[in-house]
């Protein structure tokens, strides 16, 4: 057992509200330490995301597309934020059929995970998805994605070569090694 | 093969710095998109940061502290932001010593990614420690943490019970899953 109880609890002091963008926001909270003294914390809100581990007769289906934020390609698993009130679960499948054309006949949680609890509050919903039916992809006007499937030695190898390098896509890999060694995936 | 190539690259037309804090920075560009017409991207900008699964006597090292962005207490495996110029491994030993209290005998890369790329740039340095020695912890200033030890199925656990429920986290503890089962663990 952990010792940590409401004591602990950063009680907020102020709120200063810094930016609201399309996507994020941004505050600087001050903060009540436990015992003395304040501190201040960034935030940034996050409307929250999903993200699909879409296996098709043994490979994943991943998008290539460029991250400004690191200039660069990076090639993903098929994510995007959720719209307002969107349950996580018909956004994971909105996003799949969006950026790769396809349904999963069935769809299963995997994970979900806080990105960067140090400094934002984004919720990643990570979904498995089986049983695919190919349609038609359509992304957002202003993404441009090229669609792929890669074996599992293939994502590992991208993963090696840093073309795969963000934390739900090789949260992912870890999850399908794991389906593959033991036949059990998920929450 | 992904088809991707330099036409795809998003070319900044304008940047606007929005807040410079003491952890991450924002910026608005405004990007070219392919073919025609444009965009604007929410950018954080992040020092970097490095994290440890540290493994003693077939247990993990975890923290528990409150983290303010989701408003509760979070249970992770040591972790800090890098200082300027650091070397991802040595701010791993370091966070790991300040949290914990334990030196490292052994500390290996064991994965390196981009936590947000939607939207930021903070890529973290995973590592594993092993044969660790105690010393004494001496957290941050601003900084309150308990530090335990898990088994493998108390990690299991806490990720049901989303005592656990950062990427880092549980990332490190799939990797440990595919290090039991197959003895291989990193990069």
């Amino acid at each position: 057992m952990l010792k940590y109880t409401e004591e602990y609890q950063e009680k907020t002091i102020s709120t200063v509200p810094v930016f609201q963008g399309k996507v994020i926001s941004l505050q600087v909270d001050t903060v009540q330490l436990p015992g003395e003294g304040t501190a201040t914390r960034e935030i940034i809100r996050h409307p929250g995301a999903a993200a699909v581990l879409a296996l098709i007769d043994g490979r994943m289906l991943v998008v290539e597309q460029y991250r400004k934020a690191m200039e660069k390609f990076q090639v993903e698993i098929p994510a995007g934020k959720l719209d307002a009130g969107e349950d996580p679960m018909e956004a994971a499948a909105r996003e799949l059929e969006e950026e790769t054309g396809y349904r999963a006949g069935k769809l299963r949680p995997l994970s979900a995970f806080y990105t960067s609890p140090g400094f934002a509050d984004e919720k990643l919903y990570l979904y498995v998805a089986e049983d695919l039916v190919k349609g038609d992809s359509r992304p957002d006007e202003d993404e441009f994605l090229a669609v792929e499937s890669l074996s599992f030695e293939e994502a590992q190898q991208y993963i090696r070569e840093e073309r795969i390098s963000d934390a739900k896509t090789i949260l992912a890999v870890y999850a399908w090694q794991i389906y593959r060694l033991t036949g059990e995936i998920g929450l």
